[in-house]
């Protein structure tokens, strides 16, 4: 209920993520794939909220009693203005408690918000709780590039951070990067602004020392590259980017920019010439292709990685497609039983070496 | 003598600043604003290090006793691997340090150097002085987008910055825009992880509240719109973006290398297909225009602001038209008398409102 048009593309994108993980097999009935299996194959969403808001949503795509698709009533709604620990007291029946609350209980896999994203973190922290060892949970994602995604730990959840929490979010972006992109041995790079190691702040330099010792074990499960700068992320020469919350969101949100600004340019410039113009017709099958290989909007949405359950943050302008692909994500990870795999790393870099 | 390829490019991209800065005027003499003026309006050109090596580069590119070209002997070279501090004190006969000496004195009015980084911020530092009230100079540069170029302040001469210092920057970064990009009134922001105040860090919240208050001032020159994101870059919403160096450094080469791959990809995209190399063709002299456009080797190098003369920090890398231009913008820097504007700034912030 709290993105920012909420609750129109939350509806129709869980209603549209469950038809394509169960299309239907000519009979009416869903694809199984074991007849005797006692549970169903396909994604099931629950809508956590206003429950003649989400009806209504429902009816109007035609999924009024849809199969897998349910509703839980919640009478309060956290918005973008909300302080994030303060509302986790004072709304105790908003969507997004109710919804977390639904994790804990394991009656649902995964949470998906577009809402307020610190107040999705508060709720974590307090109803799920962190994975043992971590110290602070970090926001992991893949960075859609030509050569491949890689994997970037923090986007976002922590902006003022200790060398210890910066390693762990190398640790924790590699086993996501694993998991994720199946990568065995990802190669890890710490963001810098310059490869040599006197290079760097306070911070980095400590982390770098970290991160080093915690690959020097045999069971590491990656390899550390070192220092990476901000030219390298699209070179496909390193898989997993660790950073600070800061820096990431920063670099997230200048390669979104930069790569909307530089698209919608070649089209402008096209345009300009008579010449130009038929070349753009000519090309624009390749150009729309292209674009979609790097679209961020694909991706659906991003991880919070070292909470006990399967937290996935979508932007809170998310429209249909990007829900849609924010719910299958979260089914892929429960599927993954990517919490244990993100606790098993922390315990394996944690232990003396 | 420091850069990568030094110095081929370095006396290369100084004559044809110098040649393009004199046309001949079909006499052979040089075109004077003034026929009775003393001081001629072209560009001169000191190029500093070893004469053998200097006049034999000078040589072949046809250059030998070129009208404004002279060679300043200099014996040691300051590497890459070079500490800052520490070479200053051993290579006392570097090109770097006679080039420094030079501006000093009054002979050279600018320095370029495309060598180490941070041992032209520490000759700068120790021979010329930063200007008066300047806490730390930084590095500021123009980025060039579709919509103009905007300037960032500092791209990365500090990396763990304190609030005042990060305030300086947003002074120097909007007076550098002022006489740079020839903007009256500067918007000036902070760059940050999200628009609303309690986002940022400790640093940027801190700093928020200085930029601020200096703004308020009648006579600030500049105009403060707050917390801008990774976003916001691209959109010509921001004409100068002040942030410590380790982000800047890094936003400036996720700019780059975004910039750079989305080019590839999109001539590969288009070669894959038989009509997309027709329209590839087609639209190949409006893809060069916009890659001109934006390409960040036309922009040649950085200012390194707040220090007590024009000193021009060009990419190790830098080419012959990277060399070319960064003389350009020294000569154009040095007869705008950058360092006086930014001096009067600086003066100005510090000023009881």
């Amino acid at each position: 209920m709290g993105g920012d048009a909420a609750p129109g593309p939350e509806v129709a994108g869980a209603v549209a993520a469950v038809r394509e993980a169960a299309p239907d097999d000519g009979f009416g009935a869903r694809r199984r794939a074991d007849a005797h299996a006692r549970q169903p194959v396909g994604l099931e969403v629950v809508l956590v909220g206003d429950r003649v808001r989400l009806e209504a949503e429902l009816a109007r795509v035609g999924a009024r009693g849809e199969r897998g698709v349910t509703v839980e009533h919640a009478t309060e709604i956290v918005t973008m203005d909300d302080h994030p620990g303060e509302v986790f007291r004072k709304k105790r029946h908003s969507s997004l408690r109710v919804a977390t609350e639904l994790v804990k209980s394991g009656r649902a896999q995964a949470l998906v918000s577009a809402g307020n994203s610190g107040a999705v973190l508060s709720h974590a922290l307090f109803v799920l709780g962190r994975l043992a060892g971590v110290e602070r949970p970090a926001i992991a994602t893949g960075f859609p590039t030509p050569h491949g995604p890689f994997t970037v730990c923090d986007v976002g959840a922590n902006v003022d951070v200790r060398p210890s929490m910066l390693a762990q979010f190398a640790v924790l972006g590699a086993a996501y990067d694993r998991v994720v992109h199946r990568r065995a041995l990802p190669r890890v790079g710490l963001l810098s602004n310059g490869a040599e190691p006197g290079k760097g702040t306070e911070l980095t330099r400590a982390a770098h020392a970290l991160v080093a010792a915690a690959a020097a074990r045999p069971d590491a499960g990656f390899v550390y590259v070192g220092y990476v700068e901000g030219s390298d992320l699209w070179r496909g020469t390193v898989d997993v980017v660790a950073t600070d919350g800061f820096t990431g969101n920063i670099v997230l949100k200048v390669c979104e920019g930069v790569a909307g600004a530089l698209f919608g340019l070649v089209q402008a410039e096209l345009g300009e010439s008579r010449r130009g113009q038929l070349g753009g017709a000519l090309a624009a099958p390749a150009l729309r292709a292209l674009k979609k290989r790097i679209d961020f909007a694909e991706t659906g949405g991003a991880l919070l990685a070292g909470v006990d359950g399967v937290v996935i943050i979508a932007h809170g302008a998310s429209d249909t497609t990007a829900v849609k692909n924010a719910v299958k994500l979260a089914d892929r990870f429960a599927r993954a039983a990517l919490p244990v795999q993100l606790a098993r790393a922390i315990a394996t870099s944690a232990q003396p070496a």
